[in-house]
């Protein structure tokens, strides 16, 4: 069989056999099957989609493409959360030290702001000295040590992945369920996690627009995750305004020390608490989620959390007591205020201050973009809040002036107030164990 | 605008304008578009289909990749014949002289055989000395004297198509209506054709194996031509069994002479005198199709039709008196008999003799492959035919011994007897007039 043969037997509607997918995949990495091939069959994959014994395939091909991380000698259980991105998303600074408060391990591999959504890499490394490229054995020995590390991926996580999806990137084949949940799956079961929680982001500011397509997604993953021996639960969860109240590197980093103080905003402590609870549950630490929720919350009340924080960023080079004096102060000199154009009641849209996230230099457009630790957006109000004409609703910083006049018509389109209030949904739409 | 914002508005069911056609097929020429983007986009295009518009803007676009060839300052009319491939179709060297002999002229672009069907110019070149690689000069000063000529295409003839089929090849995005229509037309209308008519096979010997098919690629010929200014006849004819009772090059050759000399078998006289009569209609020296096949009639009854082919013979560098010597005898020494395997009414697969063809030396697998003249299939009898078991159906001649071997089996299940009548359908199934 050969390659053409792959591709016409998936544009026929055919269920390939984990040889056939192999064929494509192995063949991509080693170089015996050009880029043009491999892009016609992620399209006719796109168009086709795939059942979810080729998608655990996929997945497993794909993670077999690269080294797993080696955790043995350390004493589990190993969990993980992934999230598929949102704006002023900081949840991962909270939970990996209030799940490893508990007793869990967390081996966290994360990633860089790319587009409209944020990075958990970019927000840590705006802590001053700060490391997010640890060695296997740095990040094993923190591991034991404190119950969690944060790091990026290697250059021998999931090879194929990184092939994959910069080629999917051009060509137009991002957005295929099997193809995202194998790209995901494979990165998270190669950092060594025996349990994972999805955050599946659900609204405009994700990247699943619809309940549909992240109800799909949110199943796929833990449908192709429980096929691979993983205890995973899926939880949707709305994307529809950023989440709490700053938006940006450093700026999240202090919401996150909030959150460890137990003071931080509503949405981000329920958040972390449910995901939290999902991990105590998917690790085995706890039988159900109502009291692996009680745990949650002790491990911020008494402070485990934030103590396990404060070792993980001395841990990684960072310098503890320069975070802490930067706090509410680390702010660019070129700030705009940002204020109500009308009375009635606001709506905040996470999509477009994404996008005007990056224009700030909170995010990226390209991989090779600089970020910014100083920028981005601090709001007073958040969606749904009654506003009077002209109040101030929150300041935004640039990296310079240009950047605030190129962000300004985004925000002024973001910020908008209306006579009725917007339209809520729960902040947690569905949960799914698998 | 960038290719991968094209490629998503196809995927994405969107009508792409001309200039976002010309993204993707002027960047591919140029080299400004990688292939692993277009061949995305040939796969969005396979599954989203092209609005009849979308498809005359590729073809224009893809004609406009290359030279057209100037027939100026020759008196038309200019119309040509085209068919999608069959087996044992030697239609070509009948309808071209006949066309001529009634006064169209006919500039003729034909291909080599490729996969089980022949090709006009590999039949042609077993004419000892016949060129097939003519100089634009040749060509006109042929056209003009002759009526007609006969020639493969030239660098310069669409280069967009070149590229574009050999990416579709490999990526499983051949069976596109709308993109096998632009590169049959482009090809077509670069050649400096007004009119055309295109016979679309249909059947099991065929690229489109279904009446369906057929009819969906005729209508967009037909529709795609009439956009560009031509007029367009698209006859749908069967190729369930092979045209004729010859398969090969030389021995094609052979029964083209019959035809031209009214002596030829029925469905290949009936086949050539349709569309003819098409050619002079569509190129309007002939206002209805029963007069037009009056004087398709009448030039080969004259003789006309026949002195012509042997003058284009001579014109084109072949030796006419070494061809006739050698017919009835170019015959490889390599042969075996055909025999009926039991008694009942015969079924001749045009497939599977295409198939088999390749094998003893007649077709290729790869444009790189050699084509030997005097191999090929002579049967003596036809699909439907009442055979006694063990009767003489034909003669296989091939390359040599092995050839015969590899071809056996195949020909035995393409040489079926049942006790049952095969089911028939006409020669030509259905005239679309555009």
């Amino acid at each position: 069989m050969r390659a053409v043969d792959v591709i016409m037997k998936k544009r026929d509607g055919g269920e390939l056999s984990r040889e056939e997918i192999a064929l494509v995949v192995d063949g991509y990495v080693s170089g015996a099957v050009p880029d043009y091939q491999v892009s016609a069959w992620l399209m006719a994959v796109f168009f086709g989609g795939m059942t979810a014994r080729e998608t655990a395939d996929l997945t497993d091909l794909m993670l077999n493409s690269g080294s797993v991380m080696d955790l043995s000698g350390i004493a589990g259980p190993f969990v993980d959360k992934h999230s598929t991105g949102g704006v002023g998303d900081k949840v991962s600074l909270v939970l990996a030290p209030m799940a490893a408060a508990c007793g869990l391990k967390v081996p966290m591999m994360s990633g860089r702001a790319l587009g409209h959504t944020g990075g958990t890499l970019d927000k840590l490394e705006s802590i001053p000295g700060y490391r997010t490229s640890l060695t296997e054995a740095e990040f094993r020995a923190l591991i034991e040590r404190d119950g969690y590390a944060m790091t990026g991926q290697t250059a021998t996580t999931v090879p194929a992945d990184k092939k994959l999806y910069a080629l999917r990137d051009v060509t137009g084949t991002v957005e295929s369920v099997p193809l995202i949940t194998a790209s995901i799956l494979s990165k998270k079961v190669a950092e060594g996690a025996e349990a994972l929680v999805f955050d599946v982001k659900c609204g405009p500011g994700a990247f699943m627009k619809t309940i549909e397509g992240a109800e799909a997604l949110a199943q796929s993953l833990a449908r192709t995750g429980k096929a691979m021996g993983k205890k995973i639960v899926s939880v949707i969860t709305d994307m529809t305004e950023p989440l709490g109240f700053k938006v940006g590197n450093f700026l999240e980093v202090e919401e996150s020390l909030d959150c460890l103080e137990g003071r931080g905003p509503a949405d981000l402590m329920e958040l972390s608490y449910v995901l939290g609870a999902w991990m105590l549950v998917a690790g085995g630490l706890k039988k159900d989620s109502a009291e692996a929720r009680r745990g949650c919350e002790e491990a911020i009340s008494s402070g485990r959390a934030l103590e396990l924080f404060m070792k993980n960023v001395v841990g990684q080079g960072g310098d503890p007591d320069r975070m802490l004096q930067l706090r509410g102060k680390a702010r660019s000199r070129h700030s705009l205020e940002l204020k109500a154009k009308a009375e009635g009641f606001l709506s905040i849209d996470a999509y477009k201050i994404g996008l005007a996230g990056v224009r700030l230099g909170v995010g990226r457009d390209k991989t090779s973009d600089p970020v910014f630790p100083d920028v981005g957006f601090e709001f007073f109000r958040k969606s749904g809040a009654r506003v009077a004409a002209g109040e101030r609703l929150g300041l935004m910083y640039g990296k310079d002036e240009a950047s605030l006049e190129a962000a300004r018509s985004l925000v002024e389109e973001a910020l908008s107030v209306c006579s009725e209030p917007p339209e809520r949904r729960p902040l947690v739409i569905k949960e799914i164990i698998a």
